[in-house]
């Protein structure tokens, strides 16, 4: 695809499952278009994810996992911030320089609801990307001021989950 | 992954971008972890998309696609029945044969709703299948039978939407 369109800022948000995946969705379509893309995923800590073993050797995609995870047992609240500050720093760099065509960042919003990184810092790079790069941000609770500045926001609402009556996460589905 | 955990029916719903994106995302997880999935697109019509272009030639994904498209120019009424029946005869099989541990019924509801095939029969084939086969089916208008049938339920709600502002499909992201 050599037409270079201008990229879009996309959000996924809400209580529902489905806003990571969807953005996976978009990662797929992207390489299928031999498009560059790159994913930074904040605070899912280290553990192997689906998406990440399948990443792994895939050509044209950038893939990193950021972050401390979330867990009650889990390091102090200075160490996630540190890390997500550092993550940030990569993804801001990533978002400015268009290398790639779609850049991913995963459970930014946490970030920003956790006030480890100012929203109008996000907003201002955003702003000045390159005209071709599409971002795509997911997590609960997007602040207002992102979703003033997105092209396209869909709220996950959750119907029914199997959390509910106890079923745990799914290898390959849910992670 | 040699654990044999039940499978989950999924329903992606809404009028919100994310739906289709999701089921890619939940592929991307299953083969990462080395787990056999299919997709049937239904009405997507012969157009190349980006996770056809993507699932061409990858190992460990059945990738389908069905239907004569939605058009307002397009064949008649019986001809999109007949791809419907036709697709869902091959998709019946897929769900059924326990080959898969991911089966993608992408835009079913609309076969559903449409009426070109009966909702029971639907949930007879999710009823019976393989235990350990997820199946995610997405679309919009999800019948209140399949959502009461469904483990996971989310609703794509559209909070805003480029095309209200009349911008195209960006093809890497929308298709």
């Amino acid at each position: 695809v050599s037409e270079e369109r201008d990229g879009l800022v996309i959000v996924y948000t809400g209580d529902g499952k489905g806003k990571t995946t969807a953005a996976l969705g978009i990662v797929v379509r992207a390489l299928g278009r031999r498009l560059p893309v790159a994913v930074v995923q904040f605070v899912k800590g280290q553990r192997k994810t689906g998406e990440g073993l399948f990443a792994e050797g895939l050509a044209g995609l950038d893939f990193r996992t950021l972050g401390e995870g979330f867990t009650n047992r889990g390091p102090s609240p200075e160490v996630h911030a540190a890390a997500a500050r550092a993550g940030w720093e990569e993804a801001r760099e990533l978002v400015s320089a268009g290398r790639h065509r779609v850049v991913v960042l995963d459970e930014l919003t946490y970030v920003l609801n956790y006030g480890w990184v100012e929203l109008a810092e996000v907003l201002a790079v955003l702003a000045a990307r390159p005209r071709a790069t599409t971002v795509v941000v997911t997590g609960r609770n997007a602040p207002q001021g992102l979703v003033d500045a997105a092209d396209l926001v869909t709220e996950m609402r959750c119907v029914k989950h199997p959390y509910m009556r106890g079923v745990p996460a799914l290898p390959g589905v849910d992670l």
